[in-house]
């Protein structure tokens, strides 16, 4: 499977794909062209979501922020559970590709990097 | 935090960080600059892993299957616990960034996508 590729038709609206899930995670693809959270509609979400944004440009808005953030290709953010937010804007120009994590992990951090080290198996070729 | 930037500097060897992670849980970014696992080495993780090649190129490859895999940026890949796997290549002209997702989830489903939805909640503008 690849991200960027067999994207739904672009008539097909915002799209949601489950890519693997068990219990206690849940990895979704999300495929939005230009869809926005309803008016005034805010996420309030059990469990908490750590999402990547793949491809594409996206508005991100945060409840308890001033300012939405703009995000781009590489652009990663954990959302806590129940931390209001929604999607101001997608590019409607390019299909904007989430790469989304849901999970009840209460123990999550919610800032990164937190721990950095080097691989222990791996070798210079 | 962006996945693509603030890489480590290409003198470091391949370089691990926990991106957020709990109980359940853990997402890392990992740099590879050209290593590989060492000859007649296989991982064998109590882990499941679900990975993902953000940027750069790879060579992943399974104990039980003949043929490595050639990963290039979208692709994406399940890894289950114990199901021995090796690295036999990264590119070593540009950083290679993989984003992996560990976790104990049994019933994480081997192969994606198992289901699409439209979103419920986006709207077009």
């Amino acid at each position: 499977m690849n991200l960027l590729r067999d994207l739904p038709p672009s008539g097909a609206g915002e799209v949601v794909e489950r890519l693997a899930g068990g219990d206690a995670v849940r990895i979704e693809r999300i495929v939005s062209r230009g869809e926005a959270s309803p008016a005034g509609f805010w996420y309030d979400q059990d469990e908490s979501e750590w999402v990547l944004l793949v491809a594409g440009a996206a508005r991100l808005r945060f409840e308890d922020e001033a300012e939405a953030r703009m995000l781009g290709p590489g652009d990663c953010v954990h959302i806590a559970a129940h931390r209001r937010h929604r999607v101001d804007w997608t590019d409607p120009e390019r299909p904007t590709v989430w790469l989304a994590i849901f999970h009840t992990d209460a123990e999550m951090d919610q800032n990164g990097p937190v721990e950095k080290s080097a691989s222990r198996t791996a070798r210079s070729t």
